[in-house]
């Protein structure tokens, strides 16, 4: 992991910072034959594409009834639990967050806005890696919440043709209307521009990997997105009273998603750097996905020191993280 | 204009409703070497371009607080009373648009929603072909209800190298902190990217022709942006009691913005239909912007009749017009 120490180190930091957001002439290109060929051939495309990129044959696009009932006895018990428990928290959230339409007739006529919940959304919950029942909760909730009449999730199949049974239980118990077994900028497509299967959405929302959110970059536009997802980032401002332990778990929590994930420590003290990065050394070891983060934090990882908490809270506010702890 | 009847003409219909949003590979090209020239070269980009596209050679890209007084002196008295009288009825409108934060503490643990303003956005106001000080006073309000701290304009110089005086003027009142004399995918790559004289800004917000919402497209992900604004779009749903003077009157006012423009009217009334494109033609003779608004009603106009109201309104859902009336 990259070491610095802030403002010493200055003009690093400033590289750092000012880092455009993506290179990505050539991977733009590739995206865009994607759309191309999805637009033009449909479900074909999407069949070819899952072979190609996802190494499984599929039969079918749409997940049946049946599998998602065999993914609920395939989960354990207290997983359903925990995904029942984290249901009812998150929409007691997203609750909050319901916006109402407002007329004003103080003006010498009618002003106002008018809330209304769009029709058919598309969700994009990443696969492949890992299983991210999380993402279907919180991406479906607050669209279910809002009145949307259509939900539709699109995830990748694994090597047997399906989604893990985690992610499946998640979509059923958010009210996910209809599932296919497609991810990569090939399932953003199918959103967007509909084939025979599966009918074009208003509103594609979740995260991905470069990909997905090239895709959604280049079809904004046609579609609504939420927004540009980049890779995962944590960034841990800490004082001299925080656990090492603690803090190598959660910038390992996020490293593990994807090698080009980053990974920040700030902190005032020098001594919680040494300690961290031992404990990063010995938690990575026994880390099943330690490919994965051992590259993320090698090759993106920063710890940071500063003189002073102002200090770090400025490079906070900078960095603009995804995660904030 | 064409003319079509609904649901007889039903397949040209669904051609015109699902025409790509745009056909724009070359002009993407265009687009990206121009902001790769302005990240590179910054302001002397910005001199080239404005005496290329412009057709204008600047001294200052900045509008110094001399040029702003100038244009109050410039604009009848009439005209600032109704920018005044403008202003106070869109700030109050979007007054009652503020979210507020809020913090919950009932989930054994604290969650909530901090809702703080952006320390600096840019607005880009249109130009070249009309001014626009209605775009100034909708944009840069919200931004000061919000609490934005830096409110930068930019907008293309006349060939006189100024921005027209009842847009400054309406940048006087709104509140804007700095203004530039640029436009097109230049002034957005400035405002994103920063260069020696403009600061970079946190958002983009404002409409533009192609090459601006192409460039607000580019660069958003690195640059926060309000949304991909189209051509104009004007459709008018009318029943019988409406009067043609005044619907041809509504037409021409988006049409005469772009060749691009969309004017549309939809109506249960075929007499209707002939007295508006009387009334067209008659409003046209005299409008000064004749060429423009001719060029889009013939290219891009639609005359819709439908069997009733509701199907009507099933169109006015599909096509989800940007000004509806």
């Amino acid at each position: 992991m990259e070491k610095i120490f802030y403002p010493v180190d200055k003009e690093r930091m400033e590289e750092l910072l000012g880092s455009p957001w993506l290179e990505i002439e050539e991977t733009t290109r590739q995206v865009r034959d994607i759309i191309r060929e999805v637009s033009e051939s449909g479900d074909q495309a999407l069949y070819n594409y899952t072979a190609r990129f996802d190494g499984v044959k599929l039969d079918n696009l749409k997940v049946g009834d049946g599998e998602i009932k065999t993914a609920y006895q395939e989960i354990d018990s207290s997983l359903l639990r925990a995904i029942k428990k984290a249901v009812k928290k998150i929409a007691a959230y997203h609750q909050k967050q319901l916006q109402q339409s407002w007329f004003n007739y103080d003006q010498g006529g009618m002003t106002g806005q008018l809330i209304n919940p769009l029709e058919r959304v598309g969700l994009y919950i990443p696969g492949g890696r890992a299983a991210y029942p999380s993402t279907v909760l919180m991406t479906a909730l607050p669209a279910r919440l809002a009145g949307v009449k259509e939900i539709v999730a699109v995830s990748p199949a694994n090597k047997e043709g399906k989604i893990p049974a985690p992610t499946l239980v998640a979509m059923g118990e958010a009210g996910v209307d209809e599932i296919y077994k497609i991810g990569g900028a090939q399932a953003v497509a199918a959103l967007a521009c509909g084939t025979e299967t599966i009918k074009k959405v208003d509103k594609i929302a979740g995260p991905g990997n470069i990909y997905v959110t090239l895709a959604k970059k280049f079809l904004y536009g046609m579609v609504d997105i939420d927004m540009l997802a980049g890779p995962s980032e944590v960034l841990i401002l800490a004082d001299g009273t925080a656990s090492s332990r603690f803090i190598a778990a959660d910038l390992l929590s996020q490293a593990e998603h994807d090698p080009l994930a980053r990974s920040i420590l700030i902190t005032t003290e020098q001594r919680l750097i040494e300690e961290t990065e031992k404990e990063l050394e010995k938690q990575l070891s026994v880390l099943s996905r330690k490919d994965i983060a051992g590259a993320s934090l090698q090759d993106r990882g920063l710890l940071i020191r500063v003189e002073n908490l102002e200090v770090g809270m400025e490079l906070v506010n900078r960095f603009a993280p995804e995660h904030l702890e």
